[in-house]
């Protein structure tokens, strides 16, 4: 892995990919913040249990991680699913302060839940080319 | 539309999804940039016939297109579909000549492709809330 994508992956922001559940899957994106990570394959994000997001990943976990580096043309995709994770030992740990303005219950919010993605591949992109790399 | 939507559709740096042909598709994302727009709702990217994207958009033409802002957490994603453009006229009326350094074979490479999203529906996204809004 070399020094361009390990930079890559540790950018706070991520664009997360999911799928709808029809026959024909429309793609879905959002720009989400990384709010722990572990290694180079785990990346852990808070979310809303009564989201369409979190809906789409009960149906089909697939999911991608995709962040984007500077100058723009370098980025990195990583494929992979996502597991809802509603634990509450896990949310605590997961827990700031700062959060109670989204969620306004607390960590005790019923529609707090924390994704935990897991790669299996990635993709380097940079310059119009783009090759796999181990994570 | 609200003015931050206007705002957010004219940025050139775009996020384009889409996804692949198995069973249970995978999501993938990419930065891309918009080389034209026409209007609020149709959007062109170049692109290459050879690339995994393109097959995927062969199979199953849906594709989202993701804008975000500043701050972060203001965005849109618009869900549409993509088209496969190969035809000469249209391809010479989008040539550039620094394109030239990506499609060795000029406006004539094989491998030159110009992708045409039209949007059906737009979400927009800010700090937490998310509303539908009309193209």
């Amino acid at each position: 892995m070399n020094k361009h994508i390990k930079r890559l992956l540790n950018k706070k922001l991520a664009f997360v990919g999911s799928v709808s559940s029809e026959l024909s899957g429309k793609p879905y994106v959002k720009a989400m913040l990384v709010s722990r990570r572990e290694g180079n394959n785990v990346f852990y994000f808070d979310s809303n249990n009564g989201s369409v997001r979190v809906s789409q990943w009960k149906e089909n976990p697939n999911a991608c991680v995709y962040f984007i580096g500077k100058p723009i043309y370098r980025g990195v995709m990583l494929s992979g699913t996502i597991e809802i994770i509603n634990d509450m030992e896990v949310k605590k740990k997961h827990w700031t302060r700062s959060m109670k303005a989204i969620y306004k219950g607390g960590v005790n919010d019923p529609d707090y839940c924390i994704l935990k993605f897991t790669a299996t591949s990635g993709r380097y992109y940079c310059m119009y080319k783009s090759e796999d790399f181990e994570l």
